[in-house]
């Protein structure tokens, strides 16, 4: 049996670990300001393992909880961080948990504290052993991206569509539905912002692309979504674009909204719902594995290993370390297209 | 063999008919405005017949016709009018159609001209011969409402629903979804506007009323979801009503818009469909009839004459002649509620 350093000393850190560490802090869901405090390292409860930190991105879903607009709130002081790379340095009582120790693992982190700090506690069934080939930074952005892609392109090809339309087709995440759509033999339609955009997607292969701040945007979507019979639209903007998704497609289709970056209410008409019998639904991630965990994860990994180096591969625009967290959001928010921002320990 | 009318002299109105008709004409969906006009009588077409009208109600789908708002816009000039009973005078052909010749009928007419004029023609398909104990009064009101009542609660009763919430619950409509779910053993939250119409309701047997213009609103409406586990919502109104319904409503429940009765977009948020996993459908009479039409009304049918005097009684606030129909039309748009208005032949 293999004894973990933890559950030997229960009630102080291991002495293979530091006295304490660093951690960004949120105080204040008003003002969204971080702060670097010195903290004790946390003991993993049952079910849960110690991960020391290699890598963390900066996303969307980050900006929400920063704000206090994701699914829950957590008591403040918080550590912010749903996604990390690291190595398991400590398990917590379990039957699985021993078996991690020592291995390289991507993580989703939703409860309690984040991962934006030197160390986290994760739950044994949200951390994936990570195989030799990936790197760090690819292991950081393993799981909230490649599986929202996953989970969405699954969804279409469970419900029988043949093509979807999606926005925000220039973000990381719009290219890997693109990808892994088109591995399941569904086309898709791209919704991007500017023509600059167009040209880029369509170099990396895509087939179909509208340009939303094209005077003709509406007709060209309508189109677009008539010739491939589009029934099912990934809307990550909400606001105006929800209601454009609706008007282009047929009717009795649907659009499942799953981000919200206009910062806006989704926009849906009386005529949409009554008239042409579309609906309006949502889609997100961590209801997913609230639902999905063991099964999903067994049934998507597979997928995302195969793929992380080339359709689920995600750029990094810029590595900060966790004392400059403060500006590496500012920075994401700035321009949240052209790769990922990632945080490393000091 | 019945020989019609109409087909021994196919081009030219039977004789038994007067030359032409009075019909109520709309002519720019822009203003409105209805004026009286003498037409032809029509010739039924092949599966419909023709029908001397009796009473003809003015219901939220005609206003929203009117204004060009509706699921469907007819070439100008029209004849409006959705619904009216009246008596069968000549058959078109086809098999059924001499059937129903001399009988009082109950229709609902789509295509076309409407029943806002002395005769009209009606698919056989959507003529149900009335009952001698049902009044033309009666009759007039017998399809819109109970059809829209009867497919909701049995939406809602396939759905494994024990308890819905609805809003506009003070109307003829709300009042018939409340008694047929009754009916069913679903209990129903409905939400008014006035405390007055709370009264009421309770003096109807309403059990949980939640008033729309309580300051306390959104917590008495979600106390009373909670308590009888709703987690579908009948929307007339749509608006911010739209997301006060889904925000009182357990995680993953589901709105379904029927009606746009504050003239807005239903307002839905991405914390309502993503983090809580809600959504929004909407629900037609129209595309119900265009999917349903005979096993519906074969199903439906013998509910509605059951309780047409009863649980699905319409009350009646006014009648005006065909000459009249602009001010009816004002009537009703500046008060919707305590009864319906019919028109009448002059």
């Amino acid at each position: 049996m293999i004894e973990t350093r933890l559950e030997a000393r229960p009630d102080t850190p291991p002495t293979a670990l530091p006295a304490s560490m660093a951690a960004v802090v949120l105080d204040d869901y008003d003002d969204g300001e971080l702060t670097l405090e010195t903290r004790q390292i946390p003991t993993p409860g049952p079910g849960q393992v110690l991960v020391r930190m290699a890598a963390s991105p900066i996303n969307p879903s980050d900006l929400m909880f920063l704000r206090g607009l994701y699914g829950f709130r957590r008591p403040l002081p918080t550590i912010p961080g749903f996604e990390a790379a690291g190595t398991v340095v400590a398990a917590g009582p379990g039957l699985l948990t021993r078996l991690w120790l020592g291995r390289r693992v991507a993580c989703v982190v939703q409860e309690e504290d984040g991962c934006w700090a030197d160390y986290f506690c994760a739950p044994i069934l949200r951390c994936l052993p990570v195989p030799r080939k990936v790197t760090d930074e690819q292991a950081a952005t393993m799981l909230i991206n490649p599986f929202t892609a996953w989970a969405l392109v699954d969804t279409a090809s469970r419900s029988g569509a043949k093509a979807i339309v999606q926005n925000a087709a220039g973000s990381a995440l719009g290219s890997m539905i693109r990808k892994l759509a088109a591995r399941r033999g569904i086309d898709v339609v791209d919704v991007v912002r500017r023509a600059e955009q167009a040209e880029e997607l369509r170099r990396d292969g895509a087939h179909y692309v509208v340009v939303s701040s094209d005077h003709n945007f509406e007709d060209a979507l309508a189109e677009a979504c008539r010739t491939l019979k589009v029934s099912l639209a990934f809307d990550a903007v909400a606001g105006d674009m929800t209601n454009a998704l609706a008007a282009a497609m047929q009717p009795g289709s649907r659009v499942l909204v799953y981000g919200g970056l206009s910062v806006e209410d989704p926009v849906v008409t009386v005529e949409s719902l009554l008239f042409r019998g579309q609906r309006v639904e949502g889609f997100w991630l961590g209801g997913w594995f609230q639902k999905n965990t063991l099964r999903a994860f067994l049934r998507a990994w597979p997928d995302v290993v195969r793929y992380i180096d080339t359709d689920l591969a995600t750029p990094i625009r810029a590595t900060y370390p966790l004392s400059q967290a403060a500006n590496a959001v500012a920075d994401y928010e700035a321009q949240m297209s052209g790769g990922k921002i990632l945080l490393n320990p000091d």
